[in-house]
């Protein structure tokens, strides 16, 4: 694991609860914490349990036994190590987004592309078991033709003008601002709902522009703070989609709605454990949209806990994506999401900042195709859930 | 009242009701229902205690003694009826959407302009508490600099195919489909609580572009079903803004939410006796969103019930609409919202229609300017409400 | 109408709406407002646009052009009013709760029921669509049979300990405090939802039990701030019950919720366009409670609006109450829930109280029995609705 | 750890996370996992990682390696195990309810108080930085002096009538029913938040009376599937409190609502990590009930994830209680909830069961009586929060 701020602690956790939570081919042990303080790394190493900690990773990933790198340092570093780990052989799981910019990112994909070895990215939430059922829901029809979405990500972690200026407000560590740390996850979303998106204009703005610095200055923030875009899908569906990092009171609000033929979804990431899903035959007098709780139904939610209402937590989520790639690794199913799939994300992001800078429609990218997502059902069918241990 | 529908009806309850309700200066008494189906006008004439009930218009609005005109007709019968009523010297209360495109709206909106009669447009959703105390945090200062803004208004009246073709689906008649119908109320909203909008681009699409004739055919739908749009306000800001009259399980999804440098609002007219607000010195362990509950502490809410938590309902909308008119007549206050008020959306209808037509960012035609928006505590500073009566 | 508080000015618009909102046999006129204060009864008069006033309800009731007599004094005063009305030959409505005590309100319901003249009692959340139509999912058994419930009535209009001594304080005057103003409707919704009671146990505190008078003293609190009881209905359900004059935030909550073998239901006056429905077939990944906006598909609400999520307010529900009254008047219908049932509600107060005094649970006074309430298909079958005239 | 079923993954997966997620003293190891099936015992032991498995619990306490012992099993085997524990000198972490009985919850107490190894009983919910933090505004006086509440746990998780006899429907093996299995814990939120209680009166009813058996029978359900009371507390504060296994659609409906002289808080299990407060000051037109999204200001959260709306789940709440297992065994704070709190806990249990069996109010045996809770500022001050990560 290289990195080892909230995002290390979580992949280190996650590594080590999977094989307690899932039936893994393969339980993963966790050698290296890699950090450039390594004193730090040390710190954390004991804390995680690690075998080793490390201040050089390229050193940390050389290790014949080590078979996995994950990245979780800033986004302008995940092309170096990120392709140094596949040329080195190891599977890798890289933090969203994919890269700073969408050249690295498309370079990514192709290494990833060319070596083959289970490769993917941290899109959370799309491990979130009511998004893997709103996607059931999709693909089985159930709403019917999809005809248009509403995206957003809200959090306020930036409202605060006295905030420190960070690699965050950097075009070269960060790439984006609210678009590359919050709005990719909503384009994640959409892609893994709906589709690629082929088309889009946008708007951002940085209403902070510039924040204080150690040294008593301040410096400027290089990328924005709030956008807001139109999105067209190759399948022609239509999207609003926006993204603020100074939303005051919004802690985790990704928000997706989406809209059918025959019926209607709503979910929001605040409270991750509710689907909100109409159909068309609920109307009538007892119509209206059903609260959802997601449980043992919506596999893999039934590996954690038995009941639904119970909960699962953010941790959890990472969790479920260590599982997904172990399953890769095993030639037990799809890495996904992969690097293909995070250079698309990338790719929209790329488009949204050239709209904005530019003006008017432009076209996404589509150089990497991102893989069609794994079918709900053939993924998780065969997982045997906590009710068995009952 | 010209038109007998469901509107027709709302507004001839509200004539009678505010005089019960406010002290008003002039009591309105109900002279004449008019319809084309003069069987229907003598009907509701009857139901609601009209005078007279007529199948001519022109007729209707002559008599001496009606000094108001109410039009609930079609959209593209507003602008001869309006004209004309102003032309015989009438105040004029006319529904929403001003006109059936811009070129009418404008002509009505000089009409206005030059006789100076009471005139005003029946953007219910204005009158609503709430949202006056949603200005009214704005204007006092207590969101900071606005910065940004989300605008929807999602219904499902329309998400049956089988539904009938209608003069709703018609250029001529409706104009605008989703945007004139819905999208006019949240634009609506956008104007009075953040100021003009200046430039739009837009999408808008009719996945239901036919639907059944009486006479067993189909005939093409002539209007949008569903349009999704980012705008750039004269001050700055910025907002996405979508509307569907084909949104599954949306009822009256009339929802804003405004961003500013000190604080944050959320609305959804579904619950329009609630307003939700963060404010920035609400951060700490007690942060988060306050439900506000609409209560006598905001004016007119006090003049229905006394107690918040009680709720008022859609007919009391109208009738503080019908006040703020027999206000301006009486020389108390500002026509609001006016036609030119009612132009201004239309300008940003016509921009959106334009743009989605031909691609792009398309500036709004500014010919009318919006009037400024009534202070909130100015104008309801002075009634007194239902406690003084417990 | 007697009384010219909130409560009579409410009664008064009600007069005048229900004719345009209902198809009314009758067409009521507002003949006088009485109140003790003459100046004040001849303010109000104007306001509404009554014929007279009057400071002696005993000549305001004996007008032989007044057939309703409308009582919206202190409940200490009823009696008197309602048996001297019942006795003029008059229909009688009376507000909530009945009388100060059980042994005026059996007199009362034993003076309507010797002269059958109608009389209603004003528990206005029973003439709410939504709790109309909980009833009607009752009735037809999509709940199965109904196993237990929790009613809640807060609010917090008496938690300032600064707020005046007045007559809702005496028990002379107000009877119970908590029980008799807010516990009344939540009973009123047990017994039309559920069935009569038959034994209850009780606690009763008052917490702020001293409050300032205007002579600069402090008079006793007589009444009840807080009670809390176990309810067994006679067909053998249970339920907790529990009202507060003082649950700080709190501002109409009126909450019910009823569980059967089959379904479940949820409902919250503070947002009473709304019910909370889960039925035993929603179980399955897609399960979970439906959140219904009430609409046409729930009579009466059609007469105000065609549109479900548009809303009705308060003053609404008293207009649905007075034509319930008009109905019965003409004899269509049923007077509900009338002083039998208002007697009901009255004996469980009492039974309430005497435990919370003594102790241990006591039987209900039963010597007068609550009506079998109407059916809500019967009742509303044959209303034409507001998309009637669309 | 004695037990494999649900609880029992989930107690193994807790004392494994817990060392990454907490700056423990003590780093525990998994030594053996029992279970009467030895097969089971084995395939549960291999998938978490246990160094044993048994087949015999005596054995596998007796250990010299073994410092804790974990008792997930039927309550009815709590007794025998735990007090085993307890003399073999272990630290002892045994699910809740403590016991099948009263008399077995005190010689459990007594036992755990005159051996003072750390114990604790599995009320996972008291680990709840939400309820934590509910807790810390009521010590602070931020609610003024509390009057009432109202405590719910309602689940569905019994209501099919098919759903086969078990122990959980077995007066030996299970004690109560609704009471025990989720009544208990409502009552632990009450007693943390309130304080002890002296007196309740309560029903309880089995609508579902008998179930079907394997061999193709039906046998008698020996406890409640519904119980409602009054509660009384030592500090003269009332509640209503009700628990119910057979409300459909209710999942983890643990409801706490608190009122005080000067605040309000309202809770709600199935939204866990969030909190609604109300305070006095909040009157006024912004006021309203807040809603709190639980973060890093709300210790122990931030461990677990540095950014509230992120989100904690069931499992992280087991991590929580075993790490204050840990911090107790290693001499840096309280035991709680220890054994004597669980007794307490079935002391209000035992005279719920006695009021509902033989009617009218009983005394709480007090007996054992429960510590004081741990303050969240003392308990929670000194420990690091995942933001010193990143």
């Amino acid at each position: 694991v290289i990195g080892t701020g909230f995002m290390g602690l979580a992949h280190a956790r996650a590594f080590q609860a999977v094989s307690t939570t899932f039936p893994v081919a393969l339980r993963p042990g966790l050698r290296t914490m890699a950090d450039l303080d390594a004193g730090r790394a040390r710190t954390v190493a004991g804390q995680v349990g690690a075998e080793r900690a490390s201040d050089d990773w390229r050193a940390a990933i050389a290790g014949d036994d080590v078979d996995i790198v994950a990245i979780t340092t800033p986004n302008g570093l995940h092309r170096e190590m990120a392709t140094a780990a596949l040329e080195a052989g190891k599977a890798v799981f890289c933090e969203k987004p994919l890269a700073a910019n969408l050249a690295d990112a498309q370079a990514m994909a192709e290494a990833a592309r060319t070596r083959a070895h289970a490769n993917q990215v941290g899109f959370n939430y799309l491990a979130n078991p009511a998004v893997i059922h709103a996607k059931r829901l999709i693909d089985r029809g159930d709403l019917g033709a999809i005809r248009n979405a509403r995206l957003v990500f809200d959090e306020d972690y930036m409202a605060d003008p006295t905030l420190p200026h960070s690699w965050r407000c950097r075009g070269d560590m960060a790439g984006a601002g609210a678009l590359g740390d919050l709005g990719a996850h909503a384009l994640s979303l959409a892609l893994y709902l709906i589709g690629p998106v082929s088309e889009v204009t946008a708007t951002a703005r940085t209403p902070i522009d510039r924040r204080p610095t150690r040294d008593g200055g301040r410096a400027p923030v290089e990328n924005e703070d709030i956008a807001d875009a139109l999105l067209v899908f190759t399948g022609g569906q239509t999207a609003t989609f926006s993204s603020s990092r100074v939303a005051l009171g919004r802690k985790c609000a990704l928000r997706v709605e989406v809209f059918g033929s025959d019926g209607s979804l709503a979910f929001d990431q605040e409270r991750f454990n509710e689907l909100e899903v109409c159909f068309r035959g609920d109307d009538g007098p007892n119509g209206g949209f059903r609260r959802i709780l997601t449980g043992p139904a919506h596999p893999p939610y039934g590996a954690f806990v038995p009941a639904a209402g119970a909960q699962i937590g953010f941790g959890d989520l990472k969790t479920i994506e260590v599982y997904r790639l172990l399953q890769a690794m095993a030639g037990r199913g799809p890495s996904y999401p992969d690097f293909a799939f995070g250079c698309a994300v990338d790719a929209v992001i790329d488009a949204l900042l050239r709209s904005a800078a530019g003006g008017d429609w432009v076209k996404v990218d589509d150089t990497v195709k991102p893989p069609a997502p794994p079918s709900p059902d053939a993924e998780w069918a065969a997982l045997p859930d906590a009710r068995a241990h009952q």
